[in-house]
């Protein structure tokens, strides 16, 4: 695998400051009337970011975009446990998250994040790696010494509160032609792991309809793995922006606002108990008000609630949180 | 230590049903309208437990109060972590869980939990343990063959919204004077624990003006500890029901319920990210209902908000968030 120079760096940080950018434009214009209002900030260990929030839009209640760029002189063990040859070795992580959360409780919420980390290679100081080839150790391979180790990660997903056939088939076949050029095997994979991660399994159940996750990703070399980050990134508003503008106007009463807000906690469930981001920017002392930018602005917890059976509310579970094929229907 | 026996454990399960009953009873003549709703709940591995919930009475807008005892064959490593020598047996855990979330903000949120632990002495099959007599290393020490090794834990502890000096110093006076017959180093050892505790670390912020904590009790021998736990679950109404009679009515408006909405986020966060109970319960197949009956009816995050300087809600950070000797006061 080629080494990730300086350049690569500087072209992936270039990319993810423009996709911060036209994300939030094509919010706002979506919004028609809502502003981002960014906060820069930066990291005493090294890096910063802008964190961008849009609060009290028309037809957002909040969208969080957020870039940041974060690096340190020595990877903290906890960033390393399953790379132990990566232990305290200089290290960058930048990448992009998007969460939106629409007032309107037939859009759904949707979420899109990419990522790359570099760790730099210092000189070995043991034997070489006994590690082969298959995609997974590829990305845990001892680099050079000078040479650095790199992965990106990232993906889409959409979590609705009321499902739309016609919504989900569409969120599915737009990220499925957006990775179809990285390969043939590379969209069922990236649409079984976001099954997989995004997975409630305190509540036996699927946090949305999926979409695309991947991480540790580097067995294309740096051109290509880079190619599908942007392909992910471009392709989250192709994605999501037609189900927005068919449904932000939809009439909506208070039985679907409550719906929502209950809803919302499950995704709150979801990123405070299980996402490995999160956690591992809570516990390692990230910035947390940009961590928790993810958070609905409105939420409820009714104990023991449960849908009426046969209601729109009861088919969310029954048809749309479960493993589907939405690309193929 | 003694051993507990089956009558021990059968005492603390009808002190533990009794005090379910004298909460909710008490709960339901201070809200003067709003009744608990029972779920009587079986765990497929052993054991049961009954859940009430108060939700949307006059004076508190959601309150829990369970009751559960599980028990198994096999204790799972993951319970098991720091007492090695445990792994494996038989064991039983019962206990009472109270979180009352009042409507109106200037009532504080209180929590209180009694519970008890039990391992049954297995014969050894190593040498015996090399522990001494610590008290925290007592709690590990190697049950002789047909003994069960056991200990409580517990305590309770107040969130305000808005401070007030004398429910805080009434709050901590309850608890010195429940705990004192327990022992002169008691009251400072287990207010500090509840400080340690209950500490956002993300946020750098206390949970609330904290109480009691303890876990891993047994040096006082089976008698004596339990006699702690009752303390402690006794003086719960005590401390708590003056200050729900002294607040409820006070008025309030759109801003400090808006304000009481935005601090239940920390509750959760709380809750989700840091409590040791919640988080095994939930990684553990536990009764995600009954686990999650903590988490607030209604919650709101909002990015980078901020008090004003000066303001009552400033203050609840600068005069209350901070450890305190309250009941010196």
């Amino acid at each position: 695998m080629p080494p990730t120079s300086n350049n690569d760096l500087a072209a992936v940080k270039s990319y993810l400051l423009g996709l911060q950018d036209s994300i939030c434009a094509a919010l706002e214009a979506e919004d028609g009337g809502g502003r981002f209002r960014e906060d820069a900030w930066e990291r005493a260990e090294g890096g910063g970011g802008r964190t961008r929030v849009l609060a009290d839009g028309s037809v957002f209640e909040k969208a969080g975009v957020a870039f940041s760029h974060v690096h340190g002189n020595q990877l903290p063990p906890s960033a390393s446990a399953h790379r132990p040859e990566l232990a305290g070795k200089g290290w960058e992580a930048l990448g992009v998250s998007v969460v939106v959360h629409p007032r309107n409780p037939y859009v759904p919420t949707a979420h899109m994040n990419v990522r790359m980390f570099s760790a730099k290679g210092n000189p070995p100081t043991e034997g070489p790696s006994s590690s082969g080839c298959t995609p997974d150790s590829a990305a845990t391979k001892r680099a050079s010494p000078g040479e650095a180790t790199f992965w990106f990660g990232g993906g889409f997903d959409l979590t609705p509160f009321y499902g739309f056939t016609e919504d989900a088939v569409h969120w599915h076949r737009t990220a499925r032609a957006a990775v179809a050029p990285s390969g043939d095997g590379i969209y069922p994979r990236l649409k079984k792991s976001c099954d997989e991660y995004f997975f409630l399994r305190h509540r036996g159940e699927a946090r949305g309809i999926g979409g695309l996750f991947f991480d540790d990703f580097n067995e294309l070399g740096f051109e290509r793995s880079f190619a599908l980050a942007r392909s992910v990134g471009d392709a989250f508003l192709e994605a999501y922006r037609p189900l927005v503008a068919r449904r932000k106007a939809t009439p909506y009463g208070e039985r679907e606002r409550q719906f929502q807000l209950y809803r919302r906690g499950r995704y709150v469930e979801f990123n405070l108990v299980w996402d490995r981001g999160t956690l591992f920017g809570l516990q390692s002392g990230g910035r947390t008000e940009s961590i928790l930018m993810s958070l609905p602005p409105a939420v409820r917890w009714d104990y023991g609630w449960q849908p009426e059976p046969g209601s729109p509310e009861a088919r969310l579970a029954e048809d749309f949180l479960r493993p589907r094929d939405w690309a193929a229907l």
